[in-house]
């Protein structure tokens, strides 16, 4: 399945994709968020689609998206978890995952504007598969790993790199500002995607590409992920791990090239599907 | 006013404290969660109580406390806010705040055990005075911040050292831990404890004084914390900020004193009560 939550910020309702089509769920289930997916409502939802084909009111191609998921209890994300990025940020090959946390403040649809923080002078992409967890856990063997797994969703962790890295830690300072977790356009459960550890992914900025990994590369994968993080935290449903991003980041560039109001950003990942952000100035909300 | 939430862990009830006598208000109020603060909840509670002398139904002091709130989008905290403690752990003063998170499935009542995690060989102590954040707010001035400000907690930022500082960053890592935010036993308002950044803190492990400070030593005070995380995420009703701990905890030791099984936690700051945690041994819930 395919889901997607749409309407209006703060008022999405929740869908799905048939066939490329979208339509509306929310007759059956409320809201894509911890209680959802604890309740087992992905099975619920499927039997649901499965017995009544050719039922489901249609929602326009004009809604906006928002986030394929509610806002989760937290959002954790991998640091440096491919060699290449790594190498390009001048740090070393990690010896085990770091861990950061993004604000769930930060979260907005696939295809909402990012907004560069008042005093920002680098805001910057980071193309990332994000796992969705569908079932609370805690240390969780990797090889149990993945049926704690509710689905995969395209993320842009944007990253503002003076706050995260000039202004005396953690990453938290440049990763939770407003806008900085674009996720979506869909989630997709696991059997909609084959492979997690073997998708492309990739990034322009005004049209040209920027990054173009594949998860081939990630130096932890996605069930090592899962387990390591559950040794420190419990994870809950609706939780969501984001994987870390591939070479090309702003960044990385001699000299670093970072956001600036008007630009455009473009990402996707094989089976994710794409996204595209516009990129404005600081407004008070 | 001073707000507990008393009950089984998971289906705790909102209740006041009056003249050091328990209430319950879950006529009223229906938690004290985002939405309670969002709302007015606290002018709603205090009008109904004044308007209802002597009617509220009595909470036994045998129930157990909960955290006196519900579990927030999010726990900031403030890394070596006091220049002591900075010291004793071989850290410079820092120029600027330090942030981290902790995740929120750490929160727990303030008398709750303690559990060492899997694994760990140095789980810490450390007395915080936590802010209440009672309205929505981002880029707030330090002039304003207080208007922005619920209320106080006690809280007890137990934290995992090698987890936090030698497992490969950030110091996320070793914070988030089931029950590792013990809060409580009261959230109290503003206008009951005076000066916040004036006010003696303390914890002992096994009846012996380990931290005795005041938040009169803070390097960076409760507005300007407030005011400083705002420029970086937008803060929501009900979100913690934990100011950070004085001297003495046990990594400040020469060697370094850890907690066991067995332990017994208490600590306390004037006007937000006392907490006594016992420490136990890693067990699969």
């Amino acid at each position: 399945m395919k889901l997607i939550r749409y309407g209006a910020a703060g008022q999405e309702k929740p869908g799905v994709i048939i066939n490329d089509k979208r339509y509306d769920v929310s007759a059956v289930v409320k809201d894509y968020n911890e209680e959802f997916f604890e309740s087992e409502g992905l099975s619920v939802l499927k039997e649901h689609i499965a017995a009544n084909p050719g039922m489901l009111p249609v929602v326009s191609d004009d809604e906006r998206l928002g986030s394929p998921i509610a806002r989760p209890s937290k959002i954790l994300c991998i640091g440096l978890n491919y060699a290449d990025h790594a190498k390009e940020t001048n740090a070393q090959t990690p010896s085990e995952p770091i861990i950061f946390m993004k604000s769930t403040t930060s979260l907005v649809g696939p295809n909402d504007d990012i907004m560069i923080p008042k005093n920002s002078q680098k805001t910057d992409w980071e193309v990332e598969l994000a796992v969705v967890i569908g079932k609370k856990t805690s240390y969780v063997e990797e090889a149990d790993a993945e049926q704690y797994i509710a689905g995969y969703v395209l993320h842009n962790d944007v990253s503002e790199r003076e706050f995260q890295l000039e202004r005396n830690g953690t990453w938290d300072k440049g990763k939770g500002c407003d806008t900085f977790a674009p996720m979506g356009p869909f989630l997709a459960t696991p059997d909609e995607i084959g492979d997690a550890n073997n998708l492309k992914l990739w990034l322009s900025v005004n049209g040209e590409i920027m990054q173009n990994g594949t998860t081939a590369n990630f130096i932890f994968n996605v069930p090592y992920v899962v387990s390591y993080i559950s040794q420190f935290m419990t994870l809950l449903p609706g939780d969501v791990i984001s994987t870390g991003t591939p070479a090309g980041v702003g960044l990385g560039f001699k000299p670093p090239v970072y956001l600036k109001p008007g630009d455009v950003v473009e990402l996707g990942i094989d089976g994710l599907g794409t996204a595209k952000q516009h990129v404005i100035a600081y407004a008070k909300a």
